[in-house]
């Protein structure tokens, strides 16, 4: 099989979203890891409700909605600039240390990332964080207005690139979109960052699980959804030998 | 407006999902607790996931798979007699304390569920717990192969009771639920559980946010979709005032 393409998740993969917590622990130090793990579940939870429910919102507008309802849930006072200074950091996400890297050794085969973020704030993320330079294209699901893992949002993909799924490698450290783009036909890298055997350590040795591990342990871990990725890794910097 | 019909989401509603952590705890003491909490949360993400990809599968199915996953996340061994028995809890979940004496206020009135859980597992739960006799119907979104909350859910109660969505009452603790019940076009009851206030008290004078606190924070609040409940209850045997 030759690899026409190589596909990435943004938020997660090729972005740390974790990074958020170094404004939300800034501005409630008492609850800022809290607020960070909630924020993301939610938010992506209202991805996949306003998906079924037919009601549509850009990734921008259901950030912003998550984040009030954290806020609001956790009990902490927020006005509009401090919430705009929170939510900026999703225009400024860090990227994975492994992203550059992984992406120049990729130099010469097309790359692209397929995402839920709305086109303006993805361009001005990969614009600001030096990624436009090595993408052939940031893929919006904006234009379908449905989010992932709909296949609607993996079709862009073909229409946009002109390559068969069977010949892209997508890829995800999202375990949700990688079981949902193997379905769908891609070939499929899933990358564990926390792996199995990691996670039983951390439940294991914790004397009591916060936030963060119940975070990893509802999104960082492989779905039983009977849906395998063709491969597994631990870093980005390993799909080089899939090129 | 007059109510038709009053139709109850049973899982969270009418019965208490949490009931389950008693076969959990006593099967796995030292995370069962974790276990609840991280089983629940994946199981209906699970619902709205196979929703999305367009690959249904039952209720209970989905209620085993979420749970392999769960206890393979948190690192426990477990057989398949072990699952059996704490699976079998579906079939007799602790009814709220609410339950009955609500349902026996509403008398006269048409009641039934709409529920996710398929209609085998649903029929043996209403009836090991008596409400059997208290029901019109139990409807199953097993025959139209999609869970909550997308519509096609909710149409179910029109074809089956024949009333209009407008004069009905939609009774739900799920705050998704109950959003995307109003949004469908039923007048909708919101049974608050964990309360604003209390959930926000919670936080504040939790040493560490445990699992149950991070249930509660994500499932147990009114969610900010722009959907608003028409009433707001903190009991079911509030609902005999809408009678």
């Amino acid at each position: 099989m030759k690899t026409e393409a190589f596909v990435f998740d943004a938020y997660g993969t090729l972005y740390d979203v974790q990074s958020v917590s170094k404004i939300t622990c800034e501005k409630f130090p008492r609850h800022g890891e809290l607020i960070t793990q909630v924020w993301r579940l939610k938010q992506l939870e209202y991805t996949w409700l306003r998906s079924l429910m037919n009601s549509y919102r850009s990734f921008w507008d259901i950030t912003e909605e998550s984040l009030i309802y954290t806020l609001d849930a956790v009990g902490v006072e927020s006005d509009a600039a401090t919430r705009a200074q929170i939510m900026d950091k999703y225009l400024h996400l860090d990227p994975h240390p492994d992203c550059h890297s992984a992406l120049d050794a990729l130099a010469g085969v097309p790359l692209a990332i397929l995402s839920n973020g709305n086109q303006g704030i993805l361009d001005t993320l990969v614009e600001n964080t030096g990624l436009d330079r090595k993408l052939e294209a940031t893929i919006s699901v904006d234009k379908v207005g449905i989010f992932k893992p709909h296949a609607a949002a993996y079709e862009l993909v073909e229409e946009r690139l002109n390559v068969k799924p069977e010949n892209v490698v997508f890829v995800s450290s999202n375990a949700f979109d990688a079981c949902a783009a193997k379905n769908f036909g891609f070939r499929v890298a899933w990358i564990e960052r926390v792996t199995r055997k990691a996670m039983n350590r951390e439940v294991d040795e914790a004397e009591h699980v916060g936030p963060s591990t119940m975070f990893k342990l509802l999104r960082m871990q492989m779905e039983d959804l009977g849906m395998e990725p063709d491969y597994r890794l631990t870093s980005l910097n390993e799909l080089v030998a899939l090129r």
